[in-house]
């Protein structure tokens, strides 16, 4: 076989594997969103079959063997053109799936599905003894998987690159231990200030009107409703079927306005990210985001950066005012502005503010940093989560609820999850530096509502790309630089001395 | 291995099988409901890709073996026994999909998706000649298929059987010939008599009120919302994602009140046969219906032999003139009553009333046997159409949209599917007949709006089976005879004497 025939049958296999990530990711949504109960051990069954195929699929032998014959083809191509990088991928995929045992995959996946059940058990309960012995199967299956990728620089850094793709322990340790020091001065310099009054928000807002205005504001931003969908869920998500078909969910509360505005214009950014992709990637492994980090620098930068921003309500609050007159008539743009961006230190993470989010962030990564090299044991675990959360937001939690048992990742084996969300943060920033370097008028179009400039640069500059390069390579191309704390230093410094007037 | 061991193995293929039929099942559901336009490329693919794993995991030399070794065991099995049956329907299901090549399915496959699209511009420019080359090719492709099933007594038998598992071409020609004339007598006498008004059907009826007037007659029914739903698609369908998660739609017309409700009240007992099946058949073909024919029987049993009955609007119709006063207030019961039975010979099939039904199949059944065995050319298939319809109906369609191009299923390459909706209206009387011995006080049941023994019975004796008999054992086993046509023609002749008075 030439090599031309080779790629071609690669792209087949590789095609119907991404089909069935597709099929997983339809099983997963409908399940959040419209599956009666009655279907859910029958799920289960479908979402283990899917995976299983799936698996089979990518880690072949034939897979294996292409990929080996494809390698001297693959050095004379132009390392960035689609099909370089379309072997590139797939290269390291097969290696991190066939390096580990299907058997161990297999157990991997019973004891996070068991564990979620009894996670909430403990959770319902604020008893973390409830839920110590399963986490620590999981700590030890996981530690197994890790060390199928010996020789490593840390045993956390196979973890972490299964969300971030090249990123080591070492860097996103270097990243926080410079953030730390400046996010809690930042918090000591506001907490000396007058508290800003929010409790307008705390009202009763009619939830067709808040869906509607969700809606407006993200098809502003380019969201396509013609290769896409909103529905409501328990938990807001994001789930790209294929690129022609991206659903976003959310949740609406009638007694505080910005939940589901926030989290629609946060999905509303993984949505758009998605939907960016060149088509001439669809129904491979790079159609997808580049990474968590770059999908969440998107999506906190149409629900932060824009949608928290000055400009945007000068735009928008007029709006809100007419569709919400009693609520809002009397309030002013600057104390609406204000209290929408509000910082106050908190004991749950997905209800923080983008001053404190981080350091939830950072407490969490410390500690399963330490879980994973084996320096802290499970059962010390609440006592270090409570003490790191004393000094990192001066609070202690009043039981394991609030405190160490209050994120579901654990439960699923997720380690290594948790920072691509701070990095998320750290690099809108970035990109957005970036940007106002092309269009400096930016922020002068989303006082008028024209956000096309800003999508458009963001679709040639990062959507486009899919998972062709990976996360500091595509900041790097980007911006110049690798993932750096220092935009969004200046971003939330510039943010809230204006606000807290410091 | 003993044979206790291979039976296991041979389970966890089709249970892997089965998931991969309900993923099926779950991308056709989504796709006809919520899926956004720009989602069809890929879905094409989602179920290519699917449907050719599905096929290739029965159709296993692995499969083939484990059936042969297994034989001497099923042999000593109880005949009735979940096991028994179980081999028996895996063993017909290998040897249909394994005596047909591979690319010969894929090729039907590809031809029907092609010709959906050239039918549906035959069909909005009502020229049949746009289609006919088409139809040829799928017509020669599903001949083809019939061959690879040789020796048969008719060319139209595997057809038939795909739908109807075990009946003959000529039994449903025995069943249509006796049925024919009584049906064309019963239809002069009506033709004899004053018309009834249903002009009262045809106003503003809000959307809102009719559906939710269907939902509370359906969960009267027996329909389990735990585990099912209901949405809204072009066309009415019920799909059973498993046994747990049972999907139906219906359309809902705001200027003409039965649509809704009797397409919701037949979906819904297609939906209720699925959630009554055992679920010790779950995740094996065992777990769908017995047959498209006796599917029919239920959703018509439902829709028809109650939903139309007196006894039912005797006790419903006082409530839905509460929902409808303006409408309804001054319609009578009796008026009512007569106008959702009027008799009118139409020229489409979906529209057709009781009387009028089976004329329909009957014209299809005769036409499509006659194209597959060759002694009708499709060039001839128009002219052949109409004068069918002008002998059985006495009408002659203006064109070929609203005559021989109004069906999507010959564009499919579903020849053999027709008749199952004429079968089915006749096992559903021949079902409600039994059922009356035994529960005589069914028509007062119905009266006071309980349907619990009903639908009890029906559980007991035709939905807990699932597809363990194939359809004439299963009608035999319950009533004693085969399929009869005489119970329906007693049951039409009843019906329609009393309305029409003859």
């Amino acid at each position: 076989m030439d090599p031309e025939t080779q790629l071609s049958e690669l792209k087949w296999i590789i095609n119907k594997y991404s089909d069935l990530v597709s099929v997983y990711g339809l099983l997963h949504w409908d399940l959040e969103t419209v599956m009666p109960a009655g279907g859910s051990a029958g799920r289960g069954h479908q979402i283990a079959t899917i995976t299983h195929i799936a698996h089979e699929t990518l880690a072949s032998d034939q897979v294996g063997h292409l990929l080996e014959q494809l390698q001297p083809y693959a050095g004379q191509l132009d390392p960035d053109s689609d099909d370089a990088r379309f072997i590139q991928v797939i290269d390291r995929l097969y290696r991190k799936k066939s390096r580990v045992p299907a058997n161990l995959m297999a157990e991997i996946a019973k004891a996070a599905s068991d564990a979620h059940h009894v996670w909430v058990q403990a959770r319902e309960t604020a008893d973390f003894g409830r839920f110590e012995a399963t986490l620590e199967n999981i700590l030890s299956l996981k530690r197994q998987y890790a060390e199928h990728f010996q020789p490593y620089d840390h045993i956390y850094d196979p973890l972490l690159d299964d969300y971030e793709p090249g990123l080591l322990t070492a860097d996103v340790q270097a990243i926080f231990s410079t953030l730390r020091p400046h996010q809690v001065e930042l918090l000591r310099a506001i907490s000396d200030r007058q508290q800003v009054d929010d409790s307008f928000l705390h009202q009763h807002y009619d939830e067709k009107d808040q869906w509607k205005f969700g809606v407006e504001v993200i098809t502003a931003y380019g969201f396509d409703w013609n290769h896409g969908r909103q529905d409501k869920s328990a938990h807001p998500f994001t789930q790209d079927i294929n690129l022609g078909d991206v659903r976003i969910t959310t949740r609406v509360l009638e007694d505080y306005l910005p939940s589901a505005f926030f989290s629609t214009a946060h999905e509303s950014g993984h949505g758009i990210y998605c939907q960016g992709i060149d088509p001439s990637l669809d129904r491979t492994p790079l159609s997808r985001g580049a990474s968590l980090g770059i999908h969440e620098s998107q999506s906190r930068m149409y629900e932060n950066v824009i949608g928290r921003s000055r400009s945007f309500w000068s735009h928008y609050y007029p709006r809100l005012q007419k569709i919400f007159p009693t609520q809002l008539g009397n309030v002013s743009l600057d104390a609406f502005y204000k209290a929408i961006n509000k910082v106050e230190p908190s004991l749950i993470r997905v209800e923080a503010d983008e001053a404190t989010y981080n350091m939830h962030i950072m407490l969490r990564l410390e500690l399963e940093i330490a879980l994973v090299e084996g320096s802290l044991q499970v059962k010390d675990l609440p006592e270090a989560w409570n003490a790191h959360m004393q000094e990192y937001l001066g609070l202690t939690p009043p039981d394991d609820a609030l405190g160490v048992l209050q994120d579901v990742h654990w439960s699923h084996g997720n380690f290594g999850y948790f920072s691509t969300y701070a990095l998320g943060n750290l690099i809108s920033a970035q990109l957005w530096e970036r940007m106002l370097e092309d269009i400096p008028e930016a922020g002068a179009q989303i006082e008028v509502g024209d956000f096309k400039a800003i999508t458009a640069w963001m679709r040639e500059k990062v959507h486009r790309h899919g998972a062709k390069y990976k996360p500091q390579e595509l900041v790097q191309r980007i911006t110049g630089s690798k993932i750096d704390q220092e935009p969004y230093l200046r971003y939330l410094t510039n943010k809230y001395t204006e606000i807290y007037q410091f």
